[in-house]
């Protein structure tokens, strides 16, 4: 089973309203360092899971969504709570999309994302592709 | 299926009276960097696998009882190789016991500790929580 | 000459509202790992520059005042560019003023500061304490 | 389930004549640094997965053949794209031969390699052992 | 004393025809992570060193000129022995004249670059700035 | 100016007796990962401050003398405070006094000698070389 990793970050504000927060409860914001593996037990004709350009560029766009911005205002996050769990989702499944939408065959059968928010902690979050 | 992953460390003194260890016969010590992953296939109704916080608590708990010790001494481990494998997983078993008395209901599924001794070196333990 | 590092993290919201800062002008946030190093010449009659244990709580008491806030809203950083130099001279100044109240005689001659706000950038300032 | 890790690291120049590979088609070079995952379900006689010197050894004797070479001369990769990935399959099924013919009866059931290639971008092959 | 700090990375093929170089001789490759740091004693108008998007885009310019090449046939290293001592200066050089062409009246008094060539050694080159 | 700096790390027993130490006063140990930098003005025939290899050999020379030892027994260190920084010193005045006696006429003009003992702290000591 081949696996391949890219890297990259996004820095962003939110808060966190539901009183088991404690502290982040109010607004105050987070650097998430981003690692989205990609799964497939035999390589391509490119002897590759997925081309490195590609891959971090997938990364990117999606990430260019919530860059810099309150996630509190963020359309497609309105009433949730934006944990690191729950935003390690919506990254995966958002590469989910954007791989089917653009790479159709793209053989990867199973995405995985860790989105770290500091030294000492991180989150996150495992799904199949179809 | 998501997890969530803590950060802490601990600096013991131990000895290997095995002379498979070599020079780790002796008596020597380490700095650990234990990383504790908590895995769960839903979030709960916070949006998290487990409160960050809880989870830290709960690996300090259980570290505290380590740290700043000489394991030859340690009354639970008496008699015991304390390789670095072996420790990870009486972290994680601690870890278990410490979830359940405290946090019954808790939702983990799996558990998994890595122990980092040095950078090119680390071990680790993965159980399922009942 | 010796010197001591600790480090801790600070998570923060905050806007940068000057046309030079592009996308960060809009209300983002920043997980900032934080390094502080104490100098001094010679070590202290406990061999050390300063006590682990009170130079991280040195640090975590300066930190504490930005930890999960807004620093748009924080009333010592009113019409100022939070950016991450001058964040970096924030928590060095705030540093050695802890050091001379709580800490008198303490010996430490030099104090630096680096703010690391993501894996490819970070910031320091350096400064004397009388 | 026990594993230990061991990270080594090689430095090698090669090509990717492919034009999937864009800039990299032409004679480049890498720092890979390499771990090694040994995988068991119960420790042996010594507590231990495989004592870190032996698996730090079957590391280096294996990256010792890649090292400071040119991998398009490398006699067993003639004609192969070498990739992260591939190379990751191939650090692994030569550690998995060394294990077999210098420790048989090891007991490790499972191998994984990870190739970093820079901070932003690694592979993986994980396969098993017989 | 303010400073700021930015990294990239760029993968080259080299040799080190000299004796001294042992297997280094021969043809080979390397990641070479690097960190540019610019020093100035006062921030500029907008609370910063200098932008960290101009810095990001100063090293990478000069980092593109390196990038997936075999340094034995870059013309301006011609005949030198291409050591990471050696690379430190030419991209601190290069930088120094990148930011005098382009952001004349930049302010920054002082560069230092780093270059990580393996987990376990590096090397760096500090100049002034006129 | 340049510098090269190499890494390596070394684990050790010790206690810190003296009240101001707290838990640290009974037997415990340490990884400590050492990063030794040699400073230089100029390069030498060979384009490097100091041959890697050279460098990495002096410092595990100097290592090997503390590696797996309980250091409240050894004999140079008798009656002293292990304490990081001093650790730090022992380590650079070691490796001054290799460099002197293996490699005279060897132009280092500086050695720095870093102790990091876990993620959140280290040491460091700076000399001269004559």
């Amino acid at each position: 089973m081949y696996r391949l990793t890219v890297r990259d970050h996004v820095m962003i504000a939110h808060s966190l309203p539901d009183p088991a927060f404690g502290p982040a409860q109010g607004l105050h914001g987070a650097t998430f360092v981003v690692e989205a593996t990609f799964h497939r037990a035999e390589l391509n004709e490119h002897a590759i899971v997925l081309d490195i350009g590609v891959a971090t560029a997938a990364l990117s766009a999606v990430l260019a969504d919530l860059a810099y911005r309150n996630l509190d205002d963020h359309p497609d996050l309105a009433g949730e709570l934006t944990t690191t769990e729950r935003l390690a989702r919506f990254v995966a499944d958002r590469l989910a999309g954007h791989l089917a939408a653009e790479l159709p065959g793209h053989g990867v059968t199973e995405l995985d994302v860790v989105l770290r928010e500091h030294p000492d902690a991180w989150a996150g979050y495992t799904r199949s592709l179809d």
